[in-house]
């Protein structure tokens, strides 16, 4: 099934989010609007505001707000994306130059904090105050977890546990963030926002496994962006890790670790992990989530959302980019 | 009159609002934790507390609420300090190594998100939809307007009313949300939040100012950091803007801004602004914009926050550090 199909129930809604995400960039100062306009059309799958409008189609479908946050979560992931490349010195992502490879560190900065601020405006808007909670609590899961990963960056010692926590506080939190959001402003009774979120959480996870399985095997054309990726900025994602456990004694990723950066050990990793077993049980865990995802689902009532999510977790494990 | 003097009247409330900026650093992760208890430490005046606390005594008292947009309006002053350290790579802060000098730029622009989100938690925690609503725009204010700053570093074409602009978003605004969120959480009548907000807006140009001056006059032990820092940047601020003023053809400023950075150039322009009576002439816009805030406040009634206040936007344009 292609992404196109699974969106079809709220095709109409997610185009006046991209037409709000346009008009985000309508300022007055020029280079911010300059700036604005191109991150902005950086294009993207938009899966967070299509999980807030889903989300919300279960009892009061209230499109004004909805739009609102849903327009709202993609900024706060915009924002973030913009700081994470600013700090790694990414040059590319999604096949275009990167706003800090363009302009540089600073404007890269101030932009994101920008970003954040009209996210966190936008919250305001929905003048519910749960969700505007929702939004700065998720900032702080996603900023205190990068803090962590900054740290355990290159460091052996990382259980599958931390790696688990790690992907929940940087991807699954916003994805949470929009089911549970999407749900809280449909007035959905709170086992409904309950199942909404944990559905938002698992497909999070696997998600992000599934990013991380790419960043393996993709070819640059498909990751827009350099195979390895992960690896080369010293993130130690599951593909690594299992690659760790399966040669204790000698391997490139240790050597990684150890020596840090070393062309010929990344494109052994890279071919090691691509030539085992590792790839096929990394998808096992992504698809035990995405299935964790779909069972939570079984207790809301059979519609056109629920069908959309449930095909959404399948495509999630499914996709090549 | 001493500053402490001054904040006699919130002293109590004040010392409130410095435990509760300690206790935001009692975090589950112990780096971000350590992080975190860094940069709350760092001392500085907390003005910008004190007008929060001082401006929501006219109507209602409300303690509670006042400590907890107290703390926020602090937060979001010291995310954005940490955000501008990291991208100007500035090594020194008030006498102490800042974040980025200390652990690197990663950490520094996710704590800085982290805090930013925290401040953003809190305003919500008021329960106040207006007053949250004015954080995410204060926000959008000042990384808007440093977006326009990074452009306009060593450009010769600045105006005056260029000046006033970016010292209007970059500290005005930080000290109107105070002011104004003060006001809103007393319910105030909208009269009072005007005079308030206004205060606050001529309070934090005329502190700018003086920071300005005191960056060519101050000594190093004084500033907490190197005299001169902002023209090394290239950012050029009243006092060296009257000197381009004054001699058009050539002069050190405008070599600096042509030629980038030059130790002589910096050395001398600060020599030519010392022995000129430029710094007169800034004190005296800067005494301008003070008068400016004491006269708003004759509108409301005379007690001792409206005194406080008023000593305040005195001590603010004598103040050597």
């Amino acid at each position: 099934m292609e992404l196109s199909d699974i969106y079809e129930p709220v095709q109409e809604d997610l185009a006046k989010v991209e037409e709000r995400l346009k008009s985000v960039s309508k300022v007055d100062f020029s280079w911010l609007s300059e700036l604005l306009g191109y991150s902005l059309k950086g294009g993207g799958k938009r899966i967070r505001p299509t999980l807030a409008l889903l989300s919300g189609r279960f009892y009061n479908y209230d499109l004004e707000r909805l739009l609102i946050v849903a327009t709202a979560v993609e900024l706060m992931h915009l924002a973030t994306l913009i700081h994470d490349d600013a700090i790694d010195k990414s040059s590319v992502r999604r096949g275009r130059q990167t706003v800090n490879k363009l302009w540089g560190i600073e404007p890269a900065v101030l932009l994101g904090d920008y970003l954040l601020a009209k996210s966190s405006d936008l919250a305001a808007a929905t003048k519910n105050l749960r969700v505007v909670k929702l939004f700065s609590q998720t900032l702080m899961i996603i900023s205190g977890g990068e803090i962590a990963q900054a740290h355990s960056a290159f460091n052996l010692e990382q259980t599958r546990e931390n790696y688990l926590q790690r992907i929940s506080s940087k991807t699954a939190s916003l994805f949470t963030l929009a089911t549970e959001s999407g749900a809280i402003l449909s007035q959905a009774p709170e086992e409904t926002i309950e199942v909404l979120r944990e559905y938002g959480h698992n497909l999070g996870i696997a998600f992000q496994i599934v990013d991380d399985i790419l960043d393996f095997i993709g070819s640059e054309e498909e990751l827009g962006k350099p195979v390895g990726s992960d690896l080369t900025q010293g993130t130690l994602t599951l593909p690594a890790m299992l690659l760790l456990e399966r040669y204790p004694e000698d391997n490139p990723v240790k050597r990684l670790v150890q020596n840090k950066k070393n062309e010929e050990d990344i494109k052994l990793a890279i071919e090691l992990i691509r030539n085992s077993s590792i790839i096929q049980e990394c998808y096992e865990v992504a698809s035990d989530y995405s299935a964790r995802a779909c069972r939570k689902l079984e207790l809301l009532p059979d519609n056109v959302s629920r069908q959309a999510l449930m095909n959404l977790a399948d495509y999630i494990v499914t996709r090549r980019r």
